[in-house]
């Protein structure tokens, strides 16, 4: 058997050692446009940061030991320049040569990735304009870097490589202005979480022009003026473009095999194409949502190393079957770190699923112990069924954690209320006894059973301040002179019993505390004396957060920052 | 509604708070031996060694601010003497007045937990002999710390308490040695997994003193003979018993409520004892075992906080059931994290079931990116069907989030091979795009398809020098020189398809290198060339872990190193 791989990096160098393990016979050849093999993808910001010191970190495997190891024949600088499926070749030119010839495969397997999203907008080939996507280009960005001392950068998209990217940059001592027309960074997070990484990254002098469209880029000063549609150019020395990526598919489409959602190549779940003995894997290919079952397309490292396992096992006659990606992914921003598993609530509205979310901020671990860090947790369900849809954490320890327990729980089918089942390991200095997933299986619990009846943010503003209904803070005399919601009044929940007087008959109430907590057992009185009650998801600790994003994104509004005392 | 508690600690205390949410209205009284409510068991070996520098840490509520919040009528210094289910009541002894009383009940819960095994030798009564449970015993150790300054100390039992105690006690500066009948620490882990911990407790100083049965203790020279059957007595200025706990439920028993394994209080999955209105929580009760089906006992924090509010929320009307516990935690061991879920493959052959295990040495986070770590990784399942029985796991760093993701799955019901499908979170410094846990799961599925046949560390020894077998290193030739088993003969991994015919044909192959990914892959080269071959799990990194350890324990008898090299 002779298997073609076309791509050498994370599906395609799985595959090919997959193979190699599963048929000592087989010929594989590798064909990689780059001049690296294996590379890992992930660590190159932090190459140009120096977090990663050695240029050879970065390439997990070389031709050379790849060959020893797995007799594969790994080409860099080779481009498949066509497939020819009717007689089961492809086009290669080797790139140092020129030379151009054909290979005949038995079976074809496409790697081809994706490669960053090039807008068409004046000015796109100036020099200080980069993409990050390959070795080369972080190698260009580095040298650029080291000869020409920029010291401030435009990154153009606010998505995993803008935001380590903008981190980099800053150990770097430059100035880092990250633009884009959503107003949020990193969409797989709802804007309310996303606020928590708008605040670390300003906190450490990213600055955010966020909700600008860039409409083109021109040469001055001997940097770049990117150009705003609605206000005037961001200056820098050097501009990188972070905007996402895009299916490289033009092999496959060209070919004539059938394409799924925005141009990705059509794979079943054997990751095999509309042709016969043609398989793809990767970012490039189109997957279901493990959650939603929708078609769609997810570029991350794990899913495209475990799609090349099986596009290796099925080109070896095996039958295995890859069972959709659920967007499990982690970043760390500065001191934080930020992760997300299945869809949020945006998405889940999107979509018109009904969601129900928990909001938390539960402590890393036991607050007993040294050391232990507040995390936010945002987990998203139906709220009939009680179904996990996703989560969200951000926190500056065991968030992964806690997200990666999350993942488990969702792809096994578990039920939010089961969360509060789980049998975690608890030490002091790893977790609480109650650890925080199972704090939000309780939770989901309350809120399933009608226990508490909660509101959100965007119930904040709309509430009536005309004495229709009462508004709660259930926090200390301290803590709510400190900064509360405007129109709320304070009683704290330990004087609540006695204070129940004070509390309009016959009203529904709305309690907020710092946590979420302390409103919850706030409620439960209230509710036990008779009292219909709401209890604020995320507490005052969230809210005022995202309020102050807010503002600062607003900031050409009359925001202001009044509301939050 | 009367609510009884019987104890205010970690089961007592959830429930009581629970009950609170559940129903305001509920008289709840919680009757606590202790000074203390609420507080942190987990904790205590910390406050000893000044991880935890203030007592009021150890100690997450008053009874004050109990009262204060959930108007619970929490009486420490109050001990239940005697429970009478026929009227409803229970007898109380107030310590502190002496004063004796009854008091009524509608509900009954008992949360006594489990009390130090004091085992009945000679010298037990003397004053520098202490047990580890309550804050008072620590606040006992402490100041007899501080006031005599003892140099050394004996721990008699290596268990969590024995080990979290020897780490803080060697913070204070001071000569610690274990003693204990077993020959390994911490009989959640194998023997193999264990070896690991010994290593590390010996590198920071701590003595073991493993498979020697103290008979007894007698002062001397102002300090302790701790007296061995079979060896001289060890002399410590102090001794702590941390042989165990056994449950406290002399109460039910004398009350006529039936008892299960280990005088442990029956219940059923809603936390009901035999009688009638009485729950029973924590330490103290039965528990089935959640991989096992079976009746046995299992004292931590998490489960017994669990069925708190399980029973509270039965105790109002509701109906929550627990599920069983599977036995997770997590031990710090001086710079190494040990964790165990499920059970162990002593326990499995002890109870009949078929086990087979993989071992892996993953990187807690890409390797490429600084910091990552090593782990020892072992899943244990049942070879026919791939089921999950249970994992080990030690390591520097992400150990605690493997269990946990492990524990999670084992949970959910998930197979071996299903780990390998896991959509987990990757960035560079947090996992890697094969996380740890999806390794683990891929070798599940190579062994269970017969993809790969294992050799094990009890095999090795076994294994025969005669040349009727070929035993096979595949490390470097480097690695081999640095120390390898007594009889293999090294082949490099990368020469070996150029070196197949030095390897005896027709003959089995056992193949080894330093951590079993390399071995693999020599022995699909080997299968792919006609050859059996068997692949050792865990590697020599491992093996000599382990070896090195078993000679330690034995250096009685003639061991030495010389098996290896």
């Amino acid at each position: 058997m002779k298997v073609v791989i076309v791509g050498g990096v994370a599906g395609g160098a799985t595959a090919a050692a997959r193979i190699r393990r599963l048929d000592e016979k087989a010929e594989i050849i590798v064909f990689e446009r780059s001049g690296y093999v294996s590379y890992a993808n992930c660590g190159l910001p932090y190459y140009i940061g120096g977090v990663i010191e050695a240029p050879q970190e970065l390439t997990l495997q070389t031709p050379e030991s790849f060959f020893e190891r797995f007799r594969v024949d790994m080409r860099v600088r080779h481009e498949v320049t066509a497939i020819h499926p009717e007689r089961k070749a492809v086009s290669v030119r080797n790139l140092t040569t020129g030379e151009e010839f054909e290979e005949s495969y038995d079976k074809l397997l496409l790697s081809p990735g994706a490669k960053p999203t090039q807008p068409r907008l004046p000015g796109m080939g100036i020099k200080q304009l980069f993409t990050l996507r390959t070795v080369e280009d972080t190698f260009r960005i580095k040298t650029y870097i080291q000869e020409h001392q920029p010291k401030s950068a435009v990154l153009a998209g606010g998505g995993f490589i803008g935001l380590e990217l903008a981190e980099n940059l800053r150990k770097l001592g430059m100035e880092v202005t990250i633009v884009q027309r959503p107003k949020q960074l990193m969409n797989p997070f709802d804007a309310d979480m996303a606020a928590l990484l708008h605040n670390e990254v300003r906190r450490h002098g990213v600055k955010l022009a966020l909700g600008h469209l860039v409409e083109g880029f021109e040469e001055k000063d001997g940097g770049v003026d990117v150009l705003l549609a609605d206000a005037a150019p961001l200056h820098a020395d050097m501009v990188v473009l972070a905007i996402g990526v895009t299916p490289d598919s033009h092999l496959a489409k060209e070919a004539g095999l059938e394409l799924g959602v925005r141009g990705s190549i059509l794979v079943n779940d054997r990751m095999e194409t509309s042709v016969p003995d043609i398989y793809a894997v990767g970012d490039a290919v189109q997957v279901k949502h493990f959650v939603t079952g929708e078609d769609t397309l997810i570029a991350l490292a794990g899913p495209a190393n475990k799609q090349g396992r099986i596009a290796a096992d099925n080109i070896c006659g095996g039958d295995s079957r890859y069972a959709g990606s659920q967007g499990s992914s982690v970043i760390q921003v500065f001191d934080l770190t930020a992760a997300v598993t299945g869809i949020n609530e945006t998405t889940a509205k999107r979509l018109g699923i009904q969601a129900d979310t928990v909001v938390l901020s539960p402590m890393s671990h036991a607050g007993y112990y040294p050391g232990g860090k507040l995390m936010t947790m945002k987990v998203v369900f139906e709220p009939k069924t009680g179904r996990l849809l996703g989560a969200q954490i951000v926190g500056y320890d065991g968030v992964d954690k806690r997200i990666d327990v999350l993942a488990t729980a969702i792809r096994a089918g578990l039920n939010g209320v089961q969360l509060k089942e789980l049998d975690l390991a608890y030490a002091p200095p790893y977790s609480s006894a109650k650890d925080p997933v199972n704090m939000a299986g309780f939770m989901i619990e309350n809120v399933t059973q009608g226990l508490v009846k909660q509101f959100h943010l965007e119930d904040v503003e709309r509430l009536p301040r005309d004495g229709s209904v009462t508004l709660l803070d259930a926090r200390t005399e301290e803590e709510f002179a400190h900064g509360h919601v405007e129109g709320f009044v304070n009683i704290p929940v330990d004087e609540l019993r006695e204070r129940l007087g004070e509390i309009a008959p016959g009203k529904s109430v709305y309690v907020i505390c710092q946590s979420g907590l302390r409103s919850y057992i706030a409620c439960r009185i209230l509710a036990g004396n008779g009292f219909d009650c709401y209890n604020f998801a995320g507490g005052f600790r969230f809210y005022d957060a995202v309020a102050r994003d807010q503002c600062l994104i607003e900031q050409a509004y009359a925001c202001g920052m009044d509301q939050v005392r």
